[in-house]
């Protein structure tokens, strides 16, 4: 009778948990259907502003400066209103980019709320951070046990596995930098395609046969002085990281934080003070940025032309000699990318400095109207 | 005066649409915090009925046949009305696995709505698809060319290139199997690993050196026997996918497509004579397509035995013995792993063939109660 009853009354909770299952799908799917109108309708209303917003923009007539002015700080103002909050995610999505749809397949890495989007920047921040270090601490240590306990002769599987790891860095950077962009953020597309590259430079790579001794340091000076430039690359990187990060810690201190850079820079110019005391704390370190990174990209350039010369004269095999030429020309293109990108990126902060004065020396004038 | 009248007209419709971009921002902050707790009250609902069903499924005593089976089903039919709808994308996310998150940050990539689910999981059968023909094709016109045109020996870039075409195709397998699991799929974890084990053994063969002339078919035989091998695992590839696109089909024709397949299957066992006609017209593919998997395994263990001796008997280079005797043993793990997978799976497949058996002789008998 007892086990009866267990029976009946399992029977009944079973019965009651299937039919608050039925209850539930259907909620979820009212839920889903009600929220796809409400999507659909802000959508519609952010692309219509969206398109007006572009509209005013590409028709601006010749006009007295201070008027011109003041229409385009409302229409910047309309567009960070619009692509600098939740709005930005009811806008249609940019299509994922070819790259991670080959990886991936056709999975929407879009996130809805402004905060995951600032946690995924973050974490991307994070992961540069923790890279900087591993791209300076794994050649380093390669280079010190060659000196220290393989008598000058770096051994072939020390060497290949550095690459694979280059291989899968530089694929997880172009990775994960898509899903930035598909969520908005504007990195110029050249870095991108410079992790292409150096992915394909990484893969090739791990196809050379790493000759040891006799005569190893000869042999092996392409792989030192790629090691020594990977090293300057990774002091490189730290510097980058750090004044990134400053930046950005100085806009959350300001409210500010954006994946969309520029139209807040240009915002933010409107506040004088504030914005000219962030802009002195990084100046100094920009002083030296911009040297170091020139530096680098001589001396990729000039591994890559070695990488050239090695090829042409020393190397016995004949399809060896090729891929070593493919490394060095690929070395060479990244190392005048780099640099046309990196006086580019130099010459906007210039002009952006320039305008910052002409809204300062205008906000000092008196009202005219 | 008309060029002054534009100017306010501009300033006005610029002012407009800075206002209309703050209200935007406010309806869609107001939507998406109304939406969140929405959703959080949908997920407890579905968190507090999910261990529910777990607790009730992990506490059943033994009863009467007849009852347990009827309390099994009902709480099967709750799990799938969770699992299986809308709901789903309310239960708390399963983490990315790691392998993800190592190559793309702490991205979501679970899709919302069930039709997206759909549309994921037929992308990736469309990319086996694809993928299952490249796999026969490649190999192919290897061995082809290096009959016809290449002598008898393969040239380095072009086995280099077939190497670095597996690394890229079994890294994306792997990420995007990964996709499936974190929207509900249940694939086999065999599989993935699979995926990481065949992507180890692209990486390292991309660092033999493939040689030639002279002696070259002694020299290259192990290659030879892989890229045979592959060709037979293009045509099993083959043959699975032409069953799980038949299996699909007739379910989308029931209306019961899934990412969690058991469930469903359990539930269609309900329907007797449906799911007898899926089983009958698949049948006749199984008894071709199991005994070519498994001639497969066996193949692909042979291989990696073969590699072993090659490893221990001809190479000069240590180093590049060594790498060889881990992808000998590698592809015999893979071998040993894919056949406990293959017997595992077929065991399933007979076990849910005795239940349904039960379940119609169940159904045959008049109503007890």
């Amino acid at each position: 009778m007892s086990a009866d009853g267990n029976a009946r009354g399992l029977e009944a909770e079973a019965a009651a948990a299937a039919e608050a299952a039925r209850e539930l799908r259907e909620a979820a799917a009212a839920l889903v259907a009600t929220r796809a109108a409400e999507e659909d309708a802000l959508r519609q209303r952010a692309v219509a502003l969206d398109a007006d917003i572009r509209r005013l923009q590409g028709s601006l007539p010749a006009l007295e400066p201070s008027t011109l002015d003041k229409i385009e700080e409302d229409l910047d103002r309309a567009k960070v209103a619009i692509t600098d909050s939740d709005v930005a995610s009811f806008l249609p999505s940019k299509r994922n980019g070819k790259f991670l749809k080959m990886f991936l397949g056709p999975v929407n890495v879009r996130v809805a709320r402004k905060e995951d989007k600032l946690k995924i920047k973050d974490e991307y921040n994070n992961y540069r951070d923790r890279t900087a270090y591993k791209f300076l601490l794994f050649p380093s240590i390669l280079l010190l046990l060659r000196w220290w306990i393989w008598d000058g002769c770096l051994p072939a599987w020390a060497v290949q596995i550095y690459q694979a790891w280059l291989l899968f860095l530089y694929a997880s950077f172009a990775l994960r930098e898509n899903v930035l962009i598909a969520n908005g953020s504007d990195i110029r597309p050249w870095w991108i395609y410079h992790h292409y590259l150096a992915m394909g430079m990484a893969l090739i790579s791990l196809t050379w046969e790493i000759k040891g001794q006799p005569d190893c340091s000869s042999k092996q000076r392409g792989v030192q002085l790629f090691l020594r430039w990977a090293i300057m690359q990774g002091i490189a990187m730290h510097l980058q990281n750090r004044y990134q990060r400053q930046r950005l810690r100085t806009r959350i201190a300001l409210g500010k934080v954006s994946l969309t850079c520029l139209p807040i820079d240009y915002l933010q110019a409107k506040r004088m003070d504030v914005v000219a005391g962030e802009t002195a704390g990084v100046e100094g370190q920009l002083l030296l940025l911009y040297p170091v990174l020139f530096i680098l990209q001589g001396f990729e350039a000039y591994v890559g032309v070695l990488l050239l010369q090695t090829a042409l004269h020393v190397l016995a095999s004949e399809w060896q000699a090729r891929t070593v030429v493919v490394c060095g020309i690929l070395l060479v293109v990244m190392a005048v990318g780099n640099f046309v990108n990196t006086v580019e990126t130099l010459v906007l902060k210039l002009r952006f400095k320039a305008k910052m004065k002409r809204a300062k020396s205008r906000q000092d004038r008196p009202h005219q109207n």
